[in-house]
C-alpha cells in the first residue's frame, strides 16, 4: 500500500479541467497497488481511480496497458476503463508523473479465497484470455525465464540466509527450467494478465466482478497465466496446496477454454516456473528494500514452499485436473 | 497515512450483518488519519468510512468522541455521523479492535489553503463551537499545558540536535506559559476540536463542507481552538505568517461568534501555546518513531519556526485582527 506522490487540490482541479468528467468532490489516497500512487476520485459525474505511475513503471509500456484495458472493456471483460481527456488522450501527466483516470470497479478482494471464488476466478481468467484474443499489440514478458539468471545472480547467500540449503534447490529449479523448451515457444500464446493475485481480483460474494492492475500484462503462454493463478489462489498460508481451490480454478478455466494436451502436460513445470518468478522478484525486493520503506516486501519463503510442492508434482492431476 | 489492521472480507461481512446498511460492494484502505486504520466502505445502501482504533487511542475516550459527533450532526454541523448497529450501539469491535462506521463526507482537503478557504474555515470553527455549546460531556485536554513538562523531559538534546540553541528557546516558552494563568481558567470554555488542520477539513472549491477526525476533541478555551487553526492554516512552508489567511480566519470566526476582550488580549499567548503543544508532540514522535515505521513523523522544526513568530507578536493585530 502506498501513496508516493501527493496531489494538491489545485493541481487536481487544473488536471480535471482537461476532461469532461466534472469537478472533484472527494479525493482519497488508497492503499492499493504496490508500484504506483492511487486515489479514489469522485467528481460531479461519478467515481474513478486516478493512478500516478512511479519510477518502477516504464512509461514506454503505458500505452500498451491502456490500449489493453480499452480493448478488454470493449470486449465485455470487467476491468477499469481508461478515461479519455477532451483531446482523446487517456495518458496524461500530473505532479510530474504519467497519470491516468480509470472507471471505478466494484467488488472486494478476497483474503482467503473460497473454492467457489476460485471457480469464478478461473472462469474470469479464461474470459480475459478470450476478450484479449484479437488484441494485436505485443509486449514481451520482462520477467520471463530469460530474466531469471540476472535476478538470481549474487543472491545465493541471501537465499541461504533465509533458509539454509535453499540456494542449491533454486539452482536445481533454474537448471530444470533451462533444460525444458521455453513455454512461450511450445504452448498456445496470447495476452496474459501475469499478476492476477487475489489483491487484483474483485468479487461480490462469490461472483467475480473484474480484474485490476494490468501492469505486468504481456504476451506469453496462456496456461502460464493459469499456473500463476494456481500459485496465488490455491495455497494455504502454511504452504499446503489447497486441492479444492486448485481443482475449481482449473475447472472454471476449462468451462470457457479447454486446455490443450500439451498445456495439461506442461502444467507442473509451468507452476514451478511461476513460483520461481515470484520467488526471485520477492528475493530481490527483500534484499533491496530499505528498512524505512513505506511498503513492506513479501517474504520470499512463501514461494520457496510452493516450489517445494511443484518439484514433487508429477502431473496436472496433482493440481486437481 | 496508514492501514495498520487488515480486515478480511469474511470478517467484514460478519461485522456488517449486525447493521442495517446492506452488504459490502467495495472496500478500500485509505491514507487518511495518522492514528487509526480507515477504509472507504461502500454497501448496497451507500458510502461510509470504517475506522478501526489502534493502540494510541484510549478506548475509554471513544464513547465521548462518538457522542460528540452525534451531537454536532444533530445540531447541523457537517461531520461524520456514527452509524448505529441494529442493537443501537455505534461503537463495536472488528478484527480485535474497537471499530465504528461513520457516514461519508464529501470534499477535499486543501494543501495550500486560500484566504477564502480560511474565512470559511473560521466560520466553520465558530459553527462547530456553537453546535457543541449544549453538549454536556466533558473531556480534559490530555495535551494541555500540564502535559508539556513531561513531553519535554530529557528532550533538550534532541531539540538542540535539530537546531542548535533551540532547547533554551523552548525552556523560555515553557517558563513564559507557566507564568501566565492557565487559559482554561480565564477564558470562555467549551468543546473544541483541538486538531482542525487542513487534513481534517473538507472543501468543495472555497466552501467548507465539514470536519473529520475528532480524536483530540476536549473541553478547553474556545479561543485556543482558533489559535490552533491560526498555526495550522496561516503559515507558509518557509515559516512566514500568512497575514491574509490569518485575518480571514479570524474574521470568519467572528462573523459567527465575537471574541471577548480577554480572548483577543490572550491571542498571542494562545498561539504560542498551541505551537508549543504541536512542537512537543512532534518532537516526541520524531525521537521515538522507528526508521521503518509506516508513517513518517512531521518535522518539529515547522513548529519551532511558528514559535519564533509568536514570541515576537505583541497583540492580536499581528495576527490580522
Amino acid at each position: 500500500m502506498a501513496v508516493y506522490t501527493t496531489v494538491t487540490d489545485a493541481a487536481l482541479a487544473s488536471f480535471l479541467a482537461d476532461y469532461d468528467i466534472g469537478e472533484a468532490v472527494s479525493f482519497k489516497g488508497i492503499a492499493e497497488g504496490v508500484e504506483n500512487s492511487n486515489y479514489v476520485l469522485e467528481t460531479t459525474s461519478g467515481r474513478y481511480i486516478l493512478t500516478l505511475f512511479e519510477k518502477r513503471t516504464d512509461p514506454a509500456d503505458l500505452p500498451y496497458f491502456i490500449a489493453l484495458k480499452q480493448h478488454l472493456a470493449a470486449n465485455g471483460f470487467a476491468c477499469p476503463l481508461p478515461v479519455q481527456a477532451k483531446d482523446g488522450a487517456a495518458l496524461r501527466e500530473l505532479e510530474g508523473r504519467p497519470a491516468v483516470i480509470v472507471t471505478f470497479l466494484s467488488g472486494l478482494s478476497p483474503k482467503n479465497p473460497t473454492p467457489k471464488q476460485c471457480r469464478a476466478l478461473g472462469t474470469g481468467l479464461a474470459q480475459l484470455h478470450a476478450a484479449a484474443a484479437d488484441f494485436e499489440q505485443v509486449r514481451a514478458n520482462a520477467l520471463g525465464p530469460a530474466s531469471w539468471p540476472g535476478l538470481w545472480a549474487n543472491r545465493a547467500n541471501a537465499a541461504d540466509t533465509l533458509q539454509p540449503g535453499l540456494a542449491a534447490l533454486i539452482e536445481g529449479d533454474l537448471a530444470a527450467i533451462a533444460a525444458a523448451k521455453p513455454h512461450s515457444l511450445t504452448l498456445p500464446c496470447g495476452t496474459i494478465h501475469a499478476d492476477l493475485f487475489p489483491d487484483n481480483a474483485f468479487f461480490i460474494g462469490d461472483d467475480f466482478t473484474g480484474a485490476i492492475d494490468f501492469y505486468f500484462a504481456c504476451t506469453d503462454a496462456l496456461a502460464y497465466d493459469l499456473a500463476i493463478c494456481l500459485n496465488a489462489w490455491a495455497f494455504e498460508a502454511n504452504g499446503d496446496y489447497n486441492y479444492s481451490n486448485g481443482a475449481n480454478l482449473i475447472a472454471g478455466y476449462q468451462s470457457v477454454r479447454s486446455l490443450a494436451a500439451e498445456e495439461i502436460e506442461a502444467l507442473p513445470l509451468l507452476a514451478r516456473e511461476a513460483a520461481l518468478r515470484f520467488f526471485l522478484t520477492r528475493l530481490v525486493d527483500w534484499s533491496e528494500t530499505p528498512l524505512d520503506a513505506m511498503v513492506k516486501p513479501h517474504n520470499p519463503l512463501d514461494y520457496a514452499a510452493r516450489l517445494a510442492f511443484h518439484r514433487t508434482a508429477c502431473s496436472a492431476r496433482d493440481y486437481g485436473l
